[in-house]
C-alpha cells in the first residue's frame, strides 16, 4: 500500500486523514485552515498548511494523492500537482465526478487519476467535525474508465475498503446521474418544503411533526455546502429536477381535474418499497480480477445492478451482487 | 367532564379511547371491525360492534361523541348521530376539518359540534397500532368557530389535555390550508422523490444515504392512508402544491440559466431555521376565559401566532406564545 497526502482537511479530508492513519497507512495532510492545522496537529496528526511541501513529500514517495477540496479549489490545487508531483497516483473525494475528471483532463494530464466520492455526510464542516469512523458502512464510489490505471484503481478500492466503506463502481456520467436524483434533488425538494412549510407563517410551523421534521431536516445544511454540492453537478440536477416537475406537475393535473392522487402515491410507495428491498436483498458472491482487461466494464456493469467491493486480495475484488 | 364515545377504533380511534381510560373518563366505542373489537376487548376495554348500541348510551348520558372513522365513512357515521343522539356533543379527529365540518351542517346540524385533529402518526393502522401515548407531546387542533358551542369547546380542550396533547386552536379553514402545508405536501414531495430515485435504477438506490432515507421516509405510508389524507384537502393541498411548483420551477430556471441555486436554498435554510427556532423559542403565558365573548377571535389570534393552551381551570385556559 502506498502513503497518503491528503489534500484538504475539512469534514471529509479530515475523516479521510483519520480514517488512512487508522487503518495503518502512513498518511500526511495539508490544508489552508491554520485553525484546522493547529487542531490537527493537537490530535498528533501530520499536517501542514503549506500544500507545497506535502505534494513534494508526496512525489519523493509515490504517495497517493487525495483532492478533499471542494469543487471550486480543484483548478488551483490541480495546477500545484501538475507542478510538484505531475505523475503523482491521484484520487479525489469531491461529490462530482465529470467536472473533476475534466479539470484534471485540463489541468493535471499526466498524472495517474481515479476518481472517488465517499457517500458520507455533509451538514457539518472542518477539522473538529470529521471522524476516523465516517466511512463505516458507507458507499464509496469509484469511477472507472477504460483507460484507468490499474494499479492506481487497485490503491483506491484498497484505501476505500480499509476505511470502512465498500465500494461501488461506476463510470463518472452515471455517478453524476445517479447523485443528481438520491442526493442533490432531495436537498433541493427540502428548501422547497421547508419554503412552502413556512409561507404558512407560525400556525402552520407550530403543528409541523414529522413527515415536515424528516423532509426538511436537509434543508438545515450550510448554504454554502449545499449550492457547491448542487451547482457542481448542473447538467444531471436539471435532469433529476425536470423529473420531479414532470412527476409534481402531473400530480396536482390529476388532484385539479379528477381529485384522485392514485398514481403518484403509488408509484412513489412502490419506489420506496423497491428501495428498502435493494437494501435487504439476499446477496450472491462474485469476484473481479482488476488486472484483467475486462474489468473496467465489468466494474461498471457490477454498479449499475446495485453490486458493491467488500474485499480485496492482490488484485482479485470480491464483490456482493443482488 | 362528560363520558366519552368513541366512533371508530383505528389507530387514532383506539389511542384516543386508550388515552381517555388512562386519565379516568369514562369510556366506550364501536368500531364495523370484528377483529378490532375482539382485540380491543382482550385488552379490557368497553367496545362494540354496534354503532347504535355506543349511540344510544351516548344519548343518555349526553356523552362527548368523537368521530374517529375515515373521512369517507363520515357521512354514514352522521346520519346514525343524526338519528340516535341528535344534540350530541360531537368532536371529530379527522384529518381535514373543512369536509368535516360541512358534513355536519349537511347531515348533522343539531348536534353541538367543534372539531378537532391531533397531529399524531399515521403510518400504521388498527386497534393493535393503537398506544394511550400516542398524544403525548403532540398538537391537537380544536377548530374554532364564532358560533361555536361554549360548553363543547370547554370539553374537547379538556379531552385534549388529558390525553397529553396541547391544543392549538384555529380556524377550519386555516387548519386545512396548514396541514395542506406542512402534512400533506410533505406526503407529495417524498413520493416524487422515492419515484425518481427509483428512476435512476439499482445503482442510484445503492447510493442513496440520509438525505433520500428521510425525505422519502413517509412515502412507506401505506397508499390508502395517505391518499385518504391528501385527497379529502384537495383545495388547500392544490395551493401547496402550486407554491411548490412554483419554487421549484424558479430553481429549475435559475440552475438552467445562470447556474446559480442561491435564493433556492438561501431561503429553504431560512425557513428551517425559523422552524427550529419557533420549537425552542422563549414562551410567555396568556390566559384566556373559554366562557368570554371574545374568546373565538382570541383562540384563533393565539393559533396564528404559534401558540397554545397547555392547561385549563375552570373555563380559564392557559396559554403559551412565542
Amino acid at each position: 500500500m502506498p502513503d497518503v497526502c491528503v489534500l484538504g482537511l475539512g469534514l471529509i479530508g479530515g475523516s479521510v486523514l483519520r480514517a488512512a492513519s487508522a487503518a495503518g497507512w502512513t498518511a500526511w495532510g495539508a490544508t489552508k485552515s491554520a485553525v484546522d492545522v493547529e487542531a490537527a496537529r493537537a490530535d498528533g496528526f501530520d499536517v501542514t498548511a503549506d500544500l507545497d511541501e506535502a505534494l513534494r513529500r508526496a512525489a519523493e514517495v509515490d504517495a497517493l494523492v487525495v483532492l478533499a477540496v471542494p469543487l471550486p479549489a480543484v483548478d488551483d490545487v490541480l495546477r500545484r500537482v501538475t507542478a510538484l508531483a505531475p505523475k503523482a497516483r491521484l484520487t479525489d473525494v469531491v461529490s462530482v465526478k465529470e467536472p473533476v475528471d475534466d479539470a484534471v483532463r485540463r489541468l493535471a494530464p499526466t498524472t495517474r487519476y481515479v476518481g472517488g466520492h465517499p457517500m458520507a455526510g455533509a451538514s457539518t464542516s472542518g477539522w473538529a467535525a470529521g471522524s476516523g469512523s465516517l466511512f463505516d458502512g458507507a458507499a464509496w464510489v469509484v469511477a472507472v474508465d477504460d483507460d484507468s490505471d490499474q494499479a492506481v484503481l487497485r490503491d483506491v478500492v484498497e484505501f476505500a475498503l480499509a476505511t470502512g466503506a465498500h465500494v461501488v463502481p461506476t463510470s463518472a456520467a452515471e455517478h453524476d446521474s445517479a447523485v443528481g436524483r438520491i442526493s442533490h434533488l432531495p436537498h433541493i425538494l427540502a428548501t422547497v418544503l421547508a419554503a412552502v412549510g413556512a409561507d404558512g407563517g407560525p400556525l402552520a410551523l407550530s403543528l409541523a411533526a414529522g413527515s415536515f421534521t424528516d423532509g426538511t431536516r436537509v434543508a438545515g445544511t450550510r448554504p454554502e455546502l449545499v449550492r457547491a454540492m448542487c451547482e457542481g453537478n448542473r447538467s444531471a440536477l436539471l435532469d433529476a429536477v425536470d423529473d420531479a416537475l414532470g412527476r409534481l406537475g402531473a400530480a396536482r393535473g390529476s388532484l385539479a381535474s379528477t381529485g384522485g392522487l392514485a398514481k403518484t402515491i403509488d408509484a412513489g410507495h412502490q419506489a420506496r418499497k423497491a428501495f428498502d428491498a435493494q437494501k435487504t436483498a439476499e446477496r450472491t458472491d462474485v469476484t473481479i480480477d482488476l488486472g484483467s482487461a475486462g474489468a473496467p466494464a465489468a466494474l461498471r456493469a457490477l454498479g449499475a445492478r446495485g453490486g458493491r467491493i467488500v474485499s480485496l486480495r492482490g488484485k482479485t475484488a470480491r464483490a456482493k451482487t443482488s
